[in-house]
């Protein structure tokens, strides 16, 4: 079998490895459908993020269930599955709580950007459809097992409620939905901050309501001047840079809401800093299983089309080329058939 | 009229100081029954937080109204008062949101170490009770205008509830009064982190069940041991230091809420491990004025009695050796008596 490996800085390879087999009675072997490349692919990528040996790429996946352990009981051989990049129980305390992308067992998924990919805790994790889904919705379904999930959760996490007002910081995959699911919740106003001339587009298409090119202090006064002189009620940050923290948090009213949903990198915040500014803060990898089956539902019925975010489509073996396109921002986010 | 200065570190004076005059139409000046030494005072005291030149002390009060300017409406002569530490208007947005400690007018009070105090902006930071209270309530009632009223919002933000399991780090007064107000909010189990004999007692006086006394890594592993091997549902900071931070993050279960409510000093607080311990973050300066009128009712059915934290009264002219008391931890808070 062909998979994704990561050697270096910008160094992806699309090469022989091991076909994927049942290790423990809890796993699954997933033939996939679709995977994609990740924003969070490009750390490592762009050699931010050190990998110190060769790594298996991707973490976003859905497809048919090839095979499962002796102890899976929820998911059979054949049905079409989604799951989180975040492995889970969906059993224990933390998971009960909605915290899936913390279970006691957690471990994330790597090495899905390939044609079969072995699930662990496959029970806890997958989300099976009724029936086959249809072939042009299997864009809008990859996106729910994490680019879509993390957006959600940075709204969810935000505290987006009918008639807020939100701002989301970084045009990104992840920020675009970030504006789509803000929309789904019901927000009045949607301010995306955005340069770029295709994402505005698609950021207005999802319900953003207002652009700002600004970015830093002058982005922060650009969002206090559109709302009174105060910050927004709710601040989704979505991009892990030092700059793009701060922009977040000063861009919050005091008693207001800012999640970040990205790995921060470089981040460090100042306590007194915090202090003053008041905000609630929350955020962490997104516990995409807890969204999992209303994410799969809205869809099914077509009520959102998440799977727009993926501008660039590639077969599988094309995959260095994604990353490519990706780094070089000429596309959104990459989608692979395998 | 006689106040309280700081001229530098562990050098506190009393001494004549300008009598308070109504300076603007929203003013009035109180007649303090009681004032009081604050946690917070010690970090200028101790050299810890540098004072430029002479600096009144002193932000936590009750009394009786002497006088009030022109435009003060509901707040009345020979009323007994009590204010926040933060002036606030109480009509602004963020005010009518329940952050009047960031209100957009907001000033800190200063100098209320003194037999009168000028409060700016009357109406908005003032709650008059309906009749003159018993002298013993006073302490009780001065206690509502910071030092309870952070504790309370320690444990509101900490999202304390009917069942919670909390965890206090910081057996300071405010330390002390979120356990008490966990206790209220009906938190089943509290575990206060103490090392203090006596504060241990008046912990469990005002509803903790359990005491660690280990700190750091120690007692992260302390707290998930008596928790099933997770941490507790809410955490309240009470001391703000680097330190105390740290172990409050990693005493909250993901998923779980931390509150910090007092100004950190020295703390840097790392992104990515923020992220992946996946809490709720919550502080700032308490919106004292939120809680008051609930506090305050609490205090005169006397369900409550907070003012329990003062182990020391001193008349006002001997505050230096009030800061002395509480500088050595042989008091955990001192009132002051005009």
């Amino acid at each position: 079998m062909l998979g994704t490996v990561l050697y270096g800085p910008r160094d992806v390879r699309f090469e022989e490895r091991d076909i994927p087999k049942i290790v423990k009675p809890t796993d699954a072997i997933i033939r996939l459908s679709a995977t994609c490349i990740c924003g969070s692919d490009l750390w490592p990528y762009r050699g931010i993020q050190a990998v110190a040996q060769p790594t298996p790429m991707g973490h976003e996946y859905c497809g048919i269930v090839e095979e499962v352990g002796r102890e899976v009981r929820n998911i059979k051989p054949s049905q079409f599955v989604v799951g989180s990049f975040a492995i889970s129980d969906n059993t224990c305390v933390i998971c009960r709580d909605g915290y899936q992308s913390s279970c006691l067992q957690r471990e994330f998924m790597t090495s899905a950007q390939a044609s079969l990919v072995r699930v662990p805790l496959a029970d806890g994790t997958l989300v099976a459809t009724r029936d086959l889904p249809p072939k042009e919705l299997i864009p809008s379904l990859l996106a729910t097992s994490d680019v879509l999930g993390t957006g959600w959760f940075a709204a969810d996490a935000a505290n987006v409620k009918p008639g807020s007002t939100v701002v989301v910081v970084g045009d990104g995959a992840v920020g675009l939905l970030g504006v789509l699911s803000a929309k789904q919740m019901g927000a009045e106003r949607i301010i995306a901050m955005s340069r770029h001339e295709s994402r505005q587009k698609l950021a207005r298409e999802f319900g953003a309501t207002d652009i700002v090119t600004e970015r830093g202090d002058e982005g922060v006064a650009r969002i206090k001047e559109l709302n009174n002189g105060v910050g927004a009620d709710s601040v989704l940050e979505c991009v892990g840079t030092q700059e793009s923290m701060m922009q977040a948090i000063k861009s919050t009213r005091p008693g207001g809401y800012m999640s970040y949903v990205g790995v921060p990198h470089g981040v460090s915040l100042d306590g007194e800093q915090l202090f003053f500014a008041e905000v609630h803060l929350h955020g962490g990898p997104a516990p995409v299983r807890r969204y999992l089956p209303e994410l799969i539902k809205l869809v099914l019925n077509e009520k959102i089309n998440p799977g727009k975010v993926f501008d660039l489509t590639l077969p599988l073996d094309h995959v260095a080329e994604g990353y490519r396109a990706m780094d070089e921002r000429r596309a959104i986010k990459t989608l692979l058939r395998p």
